[in-house]
C-alpha cells in the first residue's frame, strides 16, 4: 500500500472513530470519510478490528511527532507531557473527548480481544518509555531527586488514564484539571523537584 | 421488597456479573446464580441495566462496611483505603479482576447512559468523600502536610483507577504494585507525611 493511502485511510479511520464511537462504526463509515469504496478498504484491511489495531500503531508513531523536545529542561518537558495526555494536545476538547470515549469502548473489549490487548501494549510501553526517559534525563541533570523513573512514569500515566476516564464517563471536567494540577504542583514541583 | 430477597438477588447480580461480563450478561444468568425464576426477577427489576444500577448502589452502601476504622493514625487508614482499592480487599485477585473488567465495560456504556452514569457519579462522589475525609483528618492532627484534600483524593483515586485498568486490559500485574508503590512510598509518605 503507498504511503499516501495508508494515510488517507487511517485519518479517516481516526475521524469516523471520533464521529461513531467503537461499537457502532461499521466500514462504510470509514469508506464515506475516506471518501473510498467499502472495497478499497477491504483489499488493505479484512475488518474492522484490524483496521483500528492498524490505527492504535498510526498514533503510536505520530505520537513521536507530538512529544515536545528536549531543550534541557526536563521539569517543563514533563509539565508538557502531563498537559499533552491530560488535555490533548492541539486536539480541541471535544474531539479529545469523542477519541477518548471510543478509546475507552475498544479497551474494555481488550481482555476479550487479543490484538488490540497486543497493540494497546505496545503503545503502552512506549508511552510509558518516553515518560521514564525525560524523569530519567531530570535525574542526571540534577533537576529531580533520585526516584525510580519507571515508577514515577507509571503512577503519572495512571493517574492521567484514571482522570480521563472519569471525565469521560461522569461527566466530570474539573476532574481533568484538578487531576493535572496536582501532577504538576504536587507531584512533579512538590515532590520530584523539590527533593 | 423484603431486604433478604434484595441481598440474595444482589448477591446473584455481582456473580453472574464477574462470571458473564456486562456485554453477555442476560437476565437467565441472574435467575440462575439466585437460584430463582426470570419472572421473580422482572416483578422487581424491569431490565438487566435496572438490575445494574442496583447493584452499584448496592455496592456503595456495601463499601462503607469496608472502610477501615479512624482508630487515630490518618496514614494507616489511608495506606488501608489505597490498598483496598488497588488489591480489592478481602476478595481475591481472580474475582478482583473479573469484577473490573465487567466494570469497564459498564463504564463504556456510560457516555450513552444516563441512569449508568448518575449512579456511577454518586458512588464516585462517596468514595472522593472517604478518601478526603482521612485526608482532612490528617492535616488537622498534624499527620500531613496543609494540601487540598479534595485534590488529594481525586489524584490517588484517578491513579488506582488508571492502574486498575492497565492491569485488565493490558493483563500487567506489576502495573498494580507498581503504583500502589508510588503511592504509598512516594505520595503518602514522601510527599504527604514528609511535609
Amino acid at each position: 500500500m503507498v504511503e499516501e493511502t495508508r494515510e488517507r485511510i487511517m485519518e479517516a479511520t481516526y475521524r469516523a472513530l471520533c464521529e461513531q464511537g467503537y461499537a457502532a462504526l461499521t466500514m462504510q463509515d470509514i469508506a464515506d470519510e475516506c471518501d473510498c469504496s467499502k472495497s478499497l478498504l477491504h483489499y488493505h484491511f479484512d475488518t474492522k478490528e484490524d483496521l483500528l489495531v492498524a490505527l492504535l500503531a498510526h498514533l503510536l508513531e505520530r505520537f513521536e511527532d507530538r512529544v515536545p523536545v528536549d531543550d534541557g529542561d526536563p521539569r517543563g518537558q514533563l509539565v508538557e507531557l502531563v498537559e499533552l495526555f491530560v488535555f490533548g494536545g492541539d486536539r480541541d476538547l471535544d474531539e479529545h473527548r469523542a477519541f477518548n470515549t471510543a478509546m475507552l469502548e475498544l479497551r474494555a473489549q481488550a481482555p476479550h480481544n487479543e490484538a488490540f490487548r497486543r497493540q494497546l501494549a505496545e503503545n503502552d510501553a512506549h508511552v510509558h518509555a518516553t515518560v521514564a526517559a525525560v524523569v530519567e534525563r531530570g535525574i542526571e541533570t540534577g533537576a529531580f531527586r533520585e526516584v525510580d523513573p519507571e515508577r514515577t512514569a507509571a503512577h503519572l500515566l495512571a493517574a492521567i488514564q484514571g482522570a480521563r476516564i472519569r471525565w469521560i464517563t461522569i461527566g466530570d471536567d474539573a476532574a481533568l484539571r484538578e487531576v493535572r494540577e496536582a501532577l504538576v504542583s504536587d507531584v512533579v514541583d512538590g515532590w520530584l523537584v523539590a527533593g
